[in-house]
């Protein structure tokens, strides 16, 4: 059949054979089907859906692309964790700390951050002498030795999904739930985790705009997992705001660090727990109320504290060189206000802006850079208010931009009382 | 707006401003957008459909992306015709002449042949001395002296649809009736006549499958035409069997001699007959008894095949120098049936690789060489009965291959009677 024909065929709402979606992605794959009819076929697919069968053929055609991880070699249940991440997002190194230090296996292969938002990688590196390049051997050591290991991907997982995601992301094909579960899936398939826990993130300004949605993409991940013999449990979670109070690789770190030493309580936290709660039940097969308080024993007693700077020294890392930018700018508010929104997408590009991020593959980062959030939603805010502290590179002049507007205000319930009197 | 933004607009089913169009197309045609963008645009106009203000400007988009041709200087009322050809097609000839002997102007700018159809242009060409390439004065002269004449194309009509084609083409997004209609009529009003009659092909070989569909591309179409004050009409056909009896250019013009002279009597005159009444009925606002009754009269009273001596001579042919091959085969059936259907595209590719078209734009034609249909639909055909004549190139040796599978069979009346007594 030609790429011609396989279109029309799903452009009727047809479903195409495992032999079709060969044809196609491996035919896209080396080269043979131009981008022009990869892009055409993945729009009908956006359009029409695929069924359960289409999507565990393409998931599979994903996965042989590429290399499995084999973790064989691992003592003990692993499990796997993956989210969208997002500014300010750094739950894998919590939740990593935490889980590990209940004596569960977190193989973790994370990477680094492009455009707006962060990667774990590049905050890892942030700590002097953390090795993200462990060989395979040495990553199966460690998660014998230390229960976590974090490390940039070594294997070749998945690059047809990584090919076929490129071409979505710039032809409007993204927003596809079918489309969305293989890319997610065939990664962590991939990476060999035996369970593997997957937030799902909803809102407006996420890929999911409904509950619906997300409860569907749920059922098809898990569907996946079940057929590769890997239990996948999900988590829904809504918000679209910077996470925590740290934008920024050091930052970032230290943040961590004052989250495991429980000097934080906001909806990171929250975030944290509640997934660590869910790989721990995952993995031990307790109910969630017994793994929420083995969670909060972890924090409390100061373990999963422990296993962090455990996991930074296993992999080398030396956290008293870490180092935050002392060219600092506090950015005072020219509006009052209850903070009810925040725009998680310009704080982003902003630390991006002041070096913390990369535009290009090749720009480097200065990891010493970034943002810290002094008002968050719930607060309310006056004028001349501290918004947020900038760290800008060392020498550099304080930036101009008013950033006030980064934030959406109502009226306190000061201002609300005052006009009810009038 | 970017070009993802426009993509995801038209996923989600909303209606594109003009602005949007003519971002997506006409950066498309300066190069600035990607095919696979484009590709990707075209997949989900093809499932979300466009409202009528939508086609009304991408038609616009379409037409002044290129010239229009100025027929002013013609006297009198203009009439053109579409079909969307097919295998032996060659309605133009036969069309123009019956209408332009009744006083009608039928300005016509025909195309090559490419693939398995025929081309109005080539079939002409077939007779030594016929000048294809008038000039724009010499086309407006002709018309006023002659009535019709017949050119390739001399204006760069409508370069941005022949551009967006070509990607449909091959990305499984022909079948679109907007984007059919917008097709269609960016040329045909850029091809300046007054009034136009569309033959509008349904059936499971061609791009429309049904009844409604014809009918709803029918209305857009008058409906753009309406937009720019030209009066158009449309016929439904559904044939998709070889049209006539013969394929290859200089048979088909001897043919169309024996129809304009009423030696045939087939489908192809009726539609030929059909076509030409529309025509005059719009030109003339004559009812459609008056205009088939003009039709059949010029037909018998030979001013029709005058008409085309006339217009022949005036581009400068010579019908005495037409040749068709000496080197020809009788294929015999090697089945007994009833002939129910034809595979037009077959009989197209044969003539094709007989040498009567082009597989690649730079290829030369064989004007002589072709096939003479024997047996149609309708037929009883007994085993070694000839089923058709092939005109192969002076020289060459005959084909091998049984052609009788070209052919659908049922059992003939004869036969049927013969099981009834057993």
């Amino acid at each position: 059949m030609t790429m011609v024909n396989i279109i029309d065929k799903k452009r009727l709402g047809n479903i195409l054979t495992k032999e079709e979606l060969e044809e196609a992605f491996l035919g896209y794959y080396n080269g043979e089907i131009p981008d022009y009819q990869m892009s055409s076929l993945l729009m009908a697919i956006c359009l029409k859906g695929m069924t359960d069968e289409e999507i565990l053929n393409l998931t599979d055609i994903f996965i042989r692309s590429g290399e499995i991880l084999d973790l064989n070699g691992v003592h003990g249940i692993t499990v796997d964790k993956h989210s969208t991440g997002g500014v300010g997002d750094k739950t894998t190194l919590v939740v990593a700390s935490i889980v590990a230090s209940l004596g569960i296996k977190v193989p973790k292969m994370s990477g680094r951050g492009l455009g707006h938002t962060g990667g774990t990688i590049d905050k890892l590196e942030s700590i002097p002498g953390f090795r993200v390049d462990l060989t395979e051997e040495e990553f199966i050591q460690r998660l014998n030795e230390v229960g976590a290991a974090i490390i940039s991907q070594t294997k070749n997982l998945a690059p047809l999904d990584k090919k076929v995601y490129a071409l979505r992301d710039v032809t409007g094909t993204v927003e596809s739930i079918p489309l969305i579960a293989t890319s997610i899936m065939s990664k962590k398939i991939a990476s060999g985790a035996d369970k593997i826990v997957l937030d799902v993130k909803v809102g407006t300004g996420a890929l999911l705009k409904t509950q619906k949605e997300a409860l569907e993409i749920s059922r098809i991940m898990k569907m996946i997992g079940a057929h590769y013999g890997k239990e996948v449990e999900t988590m829904i979670t809504y918000m679209d705001i910077p996470l925590g109070t740290s934008i920024g690789n050091a930052l970032e770190i230290l943040e961590v660090i004052k989250i495991l030493c429980n000097e934080e309580n906001n909806y990171l936290v929250a975030l944290c727990k509640a997934l660590s709660s869910k790989m721990v039940q995952l993995a031990l097969g307790k109910n969630i109320n017994q793994a929420n308080d083995m969670v909060e024993d972890s924090l409390k007693n100061g373990k999963a504290y422990l296993k962090f700077l455990e996991i930074v020294k296993a992999q080398g890392g030396d956290l008293s060189g870490l180092r935050v930018s002392k060219n600092t700018q506090d950015i005072h508010s020219t509006k009052s206000g209850h903070v009810i929104d925040m725009d998680a997408y310009r704080f982003g590009k902003l630390s991006l802006d002041l070096g913390g991020g990369r535009k290009t593959k090749e720009d480097k980062i200065d990891p010493s850079v970034g943002i810290v959030l002094k008002k968050k939603i719930g607060d309310d805010v006056k004028i001349g208010d501290v918004l947020c502290t900038l760290y800008l590179k060392e020498g550099s002049a304080p930036i101009q931009e008013d950033l006030t507007d980064y934030y959406t205000f109502t009226m306190t319930k000061e201002e609300e009382k005052r006009i009810d009197v009038l």
